[in-house]
């Protein structure tokens, strides 16, 4: 869902730099002569990638932040130039973050809490009209001040720094959600049809892979490790 | 302004096709192996072709038309086959409609009232979740049934197809607006306050040719025609 | 040698777009102000993927479908948004038929006999003027009707529509094949050379992995399933 | 038309330098590690620079020669790099005209002979395969060996050298060209058929200036000069 | 000449940020992970665009400034979002000088002397290791602190500033500068030797226009009022 | 740091065709209407492909030669079309260096000597003012020609061919360099800080591949074959 929740961020980004997004008025893009935004993107995977092209498509300025050398190489290739990708460090993530109009925190590790890239402290050196944008909120929030909110109510304000933490972004794309989601998993969900779900596990160790819950129990290794409470959830069902 | 009002006319598609925009819940741009969804801005001046440009830098599927080969050929060059630029009339408009996601209206002459290009029975072709832009409102609309909006309530609706007809778009992002008018009109800001308003007129005559009303009158061609009613006024006020 | 015949599937579909290729005198690209053609690639691998770029050099509107959603990723950083990429489905390749100028069937799959991606029932649907070319006509043609032609007699009609179907396309450019033949098996002839036959296959588990025929057996799986008749042919002559 | 023969030019470059074709079996643009052909376009007008857009997406290598220095500066900023822009002078001419496979004539100017930029003494140092492809030939061709032919015998053969010079190429694109014409004239047919030639003739100065042929005369400078014989025809009809 | 000093000055500030050109040891495109150098261009005309395009070629961040908006918009759609292009004025000077690490003077204006674009206070607010290039020394230089420098020693140190001056920057690379010349001057050259001088700037106003001296006097306008003690220089010979 | 030597090589051509880099004058990109420089580069590895994507971005022609057909696929997907991308073999090498301006030897084999690529008799077949760069003279070079020289005076002549052979490139970028290697060894310093040496290549086997020397052994094999004299070295200190 990475490939949706990216551009929905670049989305918010612009909507939420307007006045009518309650923001500081401003075009994301800039135009002729007046400077463009900065956006500031922590993380270079799937989400941060997409945020990254879309905001650059909207004509931002954008700076990617990842800690992998070798993505590194790769977010280089891809944007030839047109955004600044650089190795996430403290003194390189402090600079940026002074220097940002809009922040996305797109660190989603798979199936794991993500990390916390902004503490508290930090909200002090941004930008007065800031925006942060945290993309991460449906495994915890990438911001140690993230709360989830919705569409209806998106932004909260911690020390006066304004936070859009929307839970499930891809829910307000449901027609392109749910066709990118089949096309993943059409290939899992006909194995299941035919051959049962005890069958095409034993049968297809991808798919056996990806199992989070089986007979009431957490089985998925770094799931369990997050909510350490509910795997061992007693259980009378048997599955 | 149309530098500023184009990228929002695509903020506006991307917003309003989705659910909390109250559309189809698509993404503008689509999504790896999802289709993009198709733009049709009829009109390639400046913001028609801004508006092209944000629409692409979204990822969505752009058709540009004008009426100018001289403008399709500049056009061509500028968007290297990114977008489709085709020449308009009647055939090409009414193919174009039935295909579109989002119709963006950009026929803007300047000083007079825009042509409508869509009329209402051709709201009849749209699919049924297309949404309208009307980036003309402000000189009169380009379609046939717009009627201005706001940004608290920007959307009616006729014959059950939504339009978006928001006035003054540029007042969303005033910070980046008056920095682009202030840059564009410094120069003649500086000649009246240094010579006084009669000997700027007399001195610089593309300053006289942007006069729009004066001792009370409309004397600017284009917008005394278009407001035919007004021009005439009585005044007690001499300038 | 896909990497050779995938823009030769393009040159053809130029050519015969034009009245001189016996088609309906479109160009492929369009022209300032008129809309190009519309070409559908069936299958991203390298020949579709060559057949697409070379396409869209020649400013056709370009639409690849594939079935694998890691393909359709790639495809989509390579294209950066200039070709549409889909996943293959029925309902999207039957929207997609409807609509082209051209298909180019190139679901080659190394070794074996193509799918039919194309049945006779859905010639129905295609455009009264559309072009089938069929890429993958040496390994049994990607459509239902496909049969092979030459470069004297391209085409072939069925039920109406054409059919470009010509065997060992790259045959045409021997230059150019050769050398890119060249390129890629002097290592593999050097080794042989240097070692005879036997050593060389001992040695080079790449190289035994590519032998087709042996002491007059087929001994490459795939092509001893697709051509089952011929494997056990008594031979008299050892290797 | 320009803007339909310069890419017609490139196809044919393709088709011609295949087998089918007669040609030396080269595939236009080469394949990966082998070098693509040369493509040496003189000319650099709407013919010209179409030509090298259609060869440079085919993925030839492509110089571009002019004697403009204004408009070898457009074509830089339109190519960007990806075509060689150089000025058109006899060390140029020579040194280019040694390493091209292709050769394409499209110095064409509006309504006048076109000039003979390579004469018979210059086929000599043409590399043995070169192909040479004659866009102007319908002003009486840019090659002083040119001589007109047709699509279904399109090339001739002088001095072991080949020459395409079919006359009339956008004849071969019909559907294009027509609609591509009727796109550029569709606004003076409409005032001649709304005010009748003479009022016509005389309220649009661009109109008047277009008129090749009145009263049996050739009425346009540049046409008489090119064809003084008929010039002075007598006429029995009056217009 | 301009389009040789520009790439010119991007090379040099390459070669004057690394430690043999007394540099800070920096790579003027850093490296992937690793922040590139900021290039600051005052000045759009064909001097600071080719300076410009050289430089972001070279893997820099590049800013330009220019003080007209209808060449910033030439600039934005020549540079496509590569380049911030922004409007010169204090405040955005102010701002973008604390931030470079190269400032490139590119304010030339044909025939006169060079504005100062940079002042001796302005020194002080400049990186420590910023390094300026004036690129307009020959009319007198942009920075108010510039004095002429050769290749030999090019860099003067004023308050602790490097600066670059060297002049006549294109007789570093005559072979490509004669050419260059050449072809811009070959039309004029030829109708000198064909009419004689005094004939030809008769038939020739853009020749006329481009006389600088005649007869002993300046009488070139522009470069009269640079040198007025010049202008009226006694003269024994009659021209 | 091959990716701070490219850029430095490219660097190093412009230079040293300059006049005051005692070369022939030429501009590295060309200017409008005036042909660039040929550069060849031996080597798509990242040294190659760096500095041919530097000397591309300062608009020299650039071919590279590699001997890899999957690296030639990966570069020509890279490059899209702007360098000529040619498989290395001895027809196509004697082909290039005839036509070259410069050429970078970037044939770098991890921890191995570099093969020659250039011999002493084929200095005889370069172009007059042809100046070779070695970026691989830190692995002992990769003409047979080079010897080690400095920026204090870079460049040695050798039949009459100049060649420039800096050791240790990197270094004249100290401030890059530092940071460009600290990203990338930062993650293995960590380590032996917490675990000590011994724990350290105990437990990531990626360190321990890359252990050079130990207790006075030269312990890397490639390195061990390249220097056979030090490896069997008696010590008295032990590790």
């Amino acid at each position: 869902m990475g490939e949706i929740a990216g551009p929905l961020a670049a989305h918010a980004a612009a909507t939420h730099l307007s006045r009518h997004g309650e923001g500081p008025g401003r075009l994301l893009g800039g135009s002729p002569a007046v400077a463009p935004s900065r956006v500031l993107v922590i993380g270079g995977g799937a989400v941060g990638t997409q945020a990254a092209l879309l905001a650059l498509g909207m004509q931002a300025e954008v700076t990617i932040l990842d800690m992998s050398a070798t993505r590194i190489r790769q977010l280089d290739a891809l944007f030839g130039g047109r955004a600044r990708v650089l190795m996430s460090n403290a003194a390189t993530l402090d600079a940026e973050l002074r220097q940002a109009d809009v922040v996305i925190g797109a660190v989603l590790v798979p199936g794991r809490a993500a990390p916390k890239v902004v503490t508290r402290e930090q909200l002090a050196i941004l930008k007065p009209h800031a925006l942060l944008i945290d993309v991460a909120i449906d495994q915890g929030g990438a911001f140690e001040t993230s709360r989830p909110t919705t569409y209806e109510s998106p932004i909260i304000v911690v020390d006066g720094v304004r936070h859009y933490c929307v839970a499930n972004m891809p829910g307000d794309v449901p027609h392109t959600s749910t066709l990118a989601l089949t096309n993943a998993t059409a290939i899992y969900i006909r194995q299941i049809a035919d051959l049962g779900v005890e069958q095409a596990l034993a049968t297809n160790p991808a798919l056996a892979r990806g199992v989070n819950t089986r007979a009431g129990h957490i089985v998925y290794p770094a799931m369990a490790d997050a909510f350490p409470d509910i795997v061992g959830t007693p259980q009378t069902v048997s599955a």
